[in-house]
């Protein structure tokens, strides 16, 4: 015990001796979890990687959302070539990507401002819970979509459609790929924002100063 | 404290005191959160309901996920009729649908020796973790299946072959909608087994004696 508490105060760079020394089961105040935490450089500095791979993942989601939307809505060039609107699945998956993409940006510039000033943009329990609940949803829209849009994109190369406007499927094909790649990058960000669901409810902080 | 304590001595009936008197921080032993969760009446009750929950929803799913792969592996009758052996799209509904029927068995399964036997099947670690994983993956998997086929089952209304054959597509059909409740409720199960995990990682234990 007195190891652990001589370790403590070495490491310890905010919290007070007072608060710690509490613990969860001696001090019953409201949220004894929030003042038992406290952070040393090294949890500092993982913190901080593990930040800056959120904002990477939500980046690279982006950018591929993006690019799969842009690559579906831009997809009826020629005049006689079909158009991406008459089809129900690939407007799916132009506005899911759109959606994911929007999404996205929001979430750079949320993990931005979480890297940069050390605070969430909305209060902590309902950042934590909108990004997983979010990034869940979106996940399973995202992938409905752009497996719906491979499905009909494999219907129509046995079709007239493609044979004349190889075009038009080409770029269908590009902007499902694209997507899936979005998908991939929302799904590995699911996972990370769950982690900090449970961080949040094992140490009442989303693994954050 | 003192209160805290009292009411502790109420609730509790197995536990031993020592461990319990002994918190988080004070006993640094290899696994003291395990040590230190005790169970109440009425802890044991809603633990009884949770597995109960999770039970229905496995059962539930396993019902839907069986009948989309019968409904569409036995989707070609007539000899004239086009098969779901000829569609890549409904092969990839048929095997998904299948996958997540024998894994939902397994569950079911798992669950009532849960229920019954207040064990795991698998030590508890591997259980919630291996759980969890595969509801999310094959949830995943499943919903891309469902998703691809029904636009393959739009698509094919257009063409001849539902003309010709409206019984093949209606089973198509039926096997798909059949399918997305299976999903449905693998989502939920996902859901419960994710807060197995958070669990466990908070108490040492699956929520569980």
């Amino acid at each position: 015990m007195k190891d652990l508490r001589n370790r403590a105060e070495e490491e310890m760079t905010i919290v007070e001796q007072h608060q710690f020394n509490g613990g969860i089961i001696e001090t019953p105040s409201p949220r004894p979890r929030i003042q038992a935490h406290f952070h040393s450089t090294v949890s500092v500095q993982k913190l901080r990687r593990f930040n800056i791979l959120i904002f990477i993942f939500r980046l690279v989601s982006f950018c591929f959302s993006l690019a799969a939307a842009i690559f579906m809505l831009a997809n009826s060039r020629a005049s006689k070539s079909p158009s991406w609107v008459d089809f129900d699945t690939f407007r799916f998956v132009a506005i899911a990507n759109s959606i994911v993409g929007v999404y996205s940006l929001f979430q750079v510039v949320a993990s931005l401002w979480d890297i940069l000033r050390n605070s969430t943009l909305f209060p902590e329990i309902v950042q934590i819970w909108f990004d997983f609940g979010h990034d869940q949803a979106f996940g399973y829209m995202v992938l409905s979509a752009n497996s719906a849009g491979t499905a009909l994109a494999r219907s129509l190369h046995d079709t007239d459609t493609c044979n004349d406007n190889n075009a038009f499927c080409m770029q269908s094909d590009i902007s499902i790929a694209l997507g899936f790649i979005g998908f991939l990058f929302l799904a590995f960000s699911a996972l990370l924002s769950g982690f900090r669901v449970v961080c949040y409810l094992l140490k009442g902080s989303r693994f954050h100063l």
